[in-house]
């Protein structure tokens, strides 16, 4: 099976690959359709490593997908051969004690897709766990089926976050993570959402994604423009979704009393906080790490059609040119967001 | 200054009364556009009570209003000459416990409009402290000011919900207040409300205001729908809002595990639940009492454009009709839903 | 091996009986040290049945456990060979969506002892997974061990509740779960409890457990004495221990604005509540089923010092003395609250 | 009147003061007994200025403070003359947008004692809202009543903590507030405290207080000791109450899973927060200020027994030796903790 593979750092292959496929009782087999690129490939493309994780043997890519079952495990009851569905990357012990209280997330033994040493789904075919595999709404295509996994990260937030309707949030950052959890943070309760950012480009698009307010800090200043826009209160919530240590460490400036901060990006270094303006408005503060539970509530927000992620997908690459692919994503143009493969479907 | 006073049980009369209307520090003085016509009001024209509070003087009715300010006190700084504005009829004492403890609604003391023995606002003119009156949105019409009161009961039941993104909703009961609960629980953060109700004509607009799945009782099992769209799993949340004790009763039934249940209507006698069929569920159940703090969340949420409450009003009369009006209230066809009567401009 | 079986209603005997005792590697194997007698054990012995649970086969009685471990699976680590536990009886499947959820409790499939048809643990040893089989710290005896299960129950009440410090709460009903619940809501934060019986010998002794202040219904008022000791704000929680449906139709009577209810007792009719006299303070609800989580939470409290259950073991009789404990059991004087069966540990 | 005025830094002054005594309707006058000295009222002495508070004029010292009623406004009920009390000393204004959602302490306009420009209570009498002034339990002395402030500090962390029943919690830095923390935090539902100090005399103080291990930072490592604890699961809370900055920028290392931290202490400095290491747990975090709503819980814990603040209060000093009070409150012994003035009772 031809699988797209990260040797090591800087080399990156389409080459067979002889993975086990047993299906057992309780797993699905999947043909995969869609793949999207994460961010994190690139990283482990172009660095060979995130944090402790280190890419010492090959290993397949990509997280993001969506597909088709074409076969089915004795004791699955959910799923049948012919279900377009979308499948949740980490696979956690079910009986471990983060598991059992019901944050699986943070399992430190959970398995995750293209986390070495963990391979990936760009491939014709993967073996996945009913549990975590998502029957997609007829309404919803492929494409926008492997938009759930980065849509599943915002609605996290959005969840974590706690919004009572009405909510006005800030999400600093408007990459595909910022503009997904903003979409998130809306269909989620919030009245209006105020996205930053210092490229144009990508404070355009957000712009036309719903009630949202682009702020781009090279030229605006946010604090001015949220209380203009709450009389002076400030914003309910504050979604840090850039990563940026700057950033990360203005989220009170434009919080609320009692209000909000998730830190959704995760800053490459510790981040200074004035834990006393925090203390001010007694700011409670949310991180998250990835997600749980949320898929379904990310498909019922698209297939009932509060939550629109096409206008996120703006470059599609064949299998075949996944090279590519990767290549551009690494050095895309402002205007792009997300970058997705997609498998040949006659095999 | 002539108003819409009940003298007495069945005994509606336009008027003149003479009521004070000296503009305090902290009070606004308002030209009245619009009063909507609740429930409450007609059951004060047709039973001269509801439970404690007893019509035993003539009492000007209305409590749904919006208008324009014409006067501000010397210590008012957030609104101005000239605002278009809603009031929330109902005033605490900001230095009772239950207000201090957020609650001002459950301030034993509270005087609300058209409630005996305070007048309503069904007149010319009101004066009304600033800090419950709230400034409408350009884009928001008088006729929608108006409907910010009622909205605000459904608002209020999608706060205490505390409604995850993505959850589905069954409402029960479509009345005005069923259908702006669903509104508000959608804007809230579900993805799909079920609503039932009785009557085909309210289930056919329901079914016309966002993703809603109607459900007529005397036709459909209730459960059986919520099972189909959940996997069997049921409701996140059920919304009482039909005020029938057989409604009430049924409240576990389609419910999931864990889910929440809010009481908003108010059966007229005791309702029989099955603990037992509760505790199975380990449902949980919020019960409100008008509301609180949510009149700007509506606001919000209608300034951004995620609810729209205009299909809800069906029936206008001019202020000399007032009285044609409420007898219309009290015998309306399935198909209208809000009444509003609007006052003359030009005084 | 022999065990204390019920071979249909009314008919209990010490027999030997065959069961299945293999280790599986996430297993221990336990010598069993005490049990307490439930009234739900009392029940199947008199009625045959508790609800829809029919014993149509002979059942071995017993859930309320600690003991020694024996023998340890291959795959456990947190335990080893003669460590002193006690078991929590209910087994769900952990893949289940209640359990991922994290509330393992309303599993359907959930097993549990000595509820039809899945065996208890009166007999000298059991297989337990060893997840569910929890360590006693060293001041705790074999019989606080074994009332681990019905505090369980208490302990779950008062996590529900959410208590703030300092709260008052009242608890309905002084039996065995009524005292564990005042226990347990003490050192949850409570900083007083009302507590409420008919029968007086219940009331002298939880007057003897902390600052509980006993009311005896049949001759005080319970809103008075709650009225008395808050000013006339009610109480911040109140807990229904007595599955009484009129205790449980009085629910909101000595409730503060904003208070929790909490339905522990699970009264064997449908109960008639006032939902509008709950509506005018906005009570919330909680209802429980058994519990989950919440070993580890009891044991640490009484690890600590923080409750003491000594009191309420007034009743203990040997192994050979089974049938003669659950006849008392089931005809007990008010002064016992827990009676327990010891096994012979020279085995 | 004689009084404790801090005319400019590093001087402090036992003189005569004329301030205006007017009882309103819902004032009390109260006969000032006992007042604790503050680490901010030394703060102020020994350096002028706490941020943006910069003693300008001259300013009577103490906000720590019981006394007895002498005189009672008009509109007063729940107190009369001769009660003993303690009083709050922010006083809010209640009609502000944060008073109104609950959160009085974080109106900007608040007035509180010792805080320039607003005079404190070290002197003979003082005028205070009947609304802020609360009732000593009679088990309760003067010197207990004067501790209800600071310990109101760690009860309001407690409260915004949401501790659970049996949870484990750790206090960083054994100073009074943070021995009050953790009196607050076992009272409100902990099983134990964790306690850190780099003094040994405040460490074995602490000790005795209840089931509170004390770590000494500079011989041992805090992290193994929770592991220990907690079978390597880390620490449901930690409460931060030093304001060191090494201290606080160590929060989430003994934190468990899902764990919150609570910022009690004000570092003087921004703190470096590895936000990627709370994101692992997914760390919640709550800053606090002052204090809201726990007057009247303090009290009931300290009535009701399980809190007593007796130990604490090491050192007491007459009025007329007050001077010599803050002069040792600033250069005092490790032993020492709360140091309180007490004011002649015969006037």
């Amino acid at each position: 099976m031809e699988a797209v593979v990260l040797e090591k750092v800087h080399e990156l292959k389409i080459r067979d690959i002889d993975l086990p496929m047993e299906v057992g009782p309780h797993d699905v087999r999947i043909a995969v359709h869609t793949v999207g690129i994460c961010g994190s490939d690139v990283h482990y493309y172009q660095h060979g490593a995130i944090g402790p994780f280190v890419v010492r043997e090959p290993m397949v890519m990509g997280h993001e997908a969506s597909g088709t079952v074409v076969e089915v495990g004795s004791a699955v009851h959910h799923l049948q051969v012919g279900d377009r569905v979308c499948m949740e990357p980490g696979i956690p012990d079910a009986d471990s004690k983060a598991a059992r209280l019901g944050m699986y997330n943070l399992d430190p033994a959970v398995r995750f897709w293209a986390t070495p040493p963990v391979h990936g789904c760009l491939m014709p075919y993967v073996v996945h766990p009913a549990t975590f595999t998502y029957k997609l709404p007829n309404s919803i295509s492929f494409a926008e089926g492997a938009m759930v996994e980065p849509l599943a990260v915002g609605m996290h937030a959005a969840v974590k976050a706690r919004i009572k309707p009405g909510d006005l949030a800030v999400v600093l950052g408007a990459g595909t993570i910022g503009m997904l959890t903003a979409l998130a943070a809306l269909a989620g309760g919030c009245s209006q959402v105020v996205i930053t950012d210092v490229q144009q480009p990508k404070l355009d698009l957000a712009a036309k994604l719903g009630p949202i307010t682009p702020v781009n800090v090279t030229k605006q200043n946010l604090v001015e423009v949220v209380h203009e826009l709450t009389d002076g209160w400030g914003a309910d919530i504050v979604f840090e979704a850039s990563g940026n240590e700057r950033s990360a460490a203005s989220v009170f400036d434009a919080l609320c009393p009692g209000g909000c901060v998730v830190f959704i990006g995760m800053p490459a270094a510790p981040v200074t906080l004035d834990i006393v303006a925090a203390q001010a408005k007694e700011a409670h503060i949310e991180t998250i790490f990835r997600y749980a539970h949320v898929y379904p509530r990310a498909l019922a927000l698209m297939g009932s059609g509060k939550i629109d992620v096409k206008p996120l997908i703006t470059d599609t690459f064949e299998f075949k040119d996944s090279i590519a692919a990767f290549d551009y994503a690494g050095h895309m143009r402002p205007e792009s967001v997300k970058i997705q493969i997609v498998l040949p479907q006659t095999r």
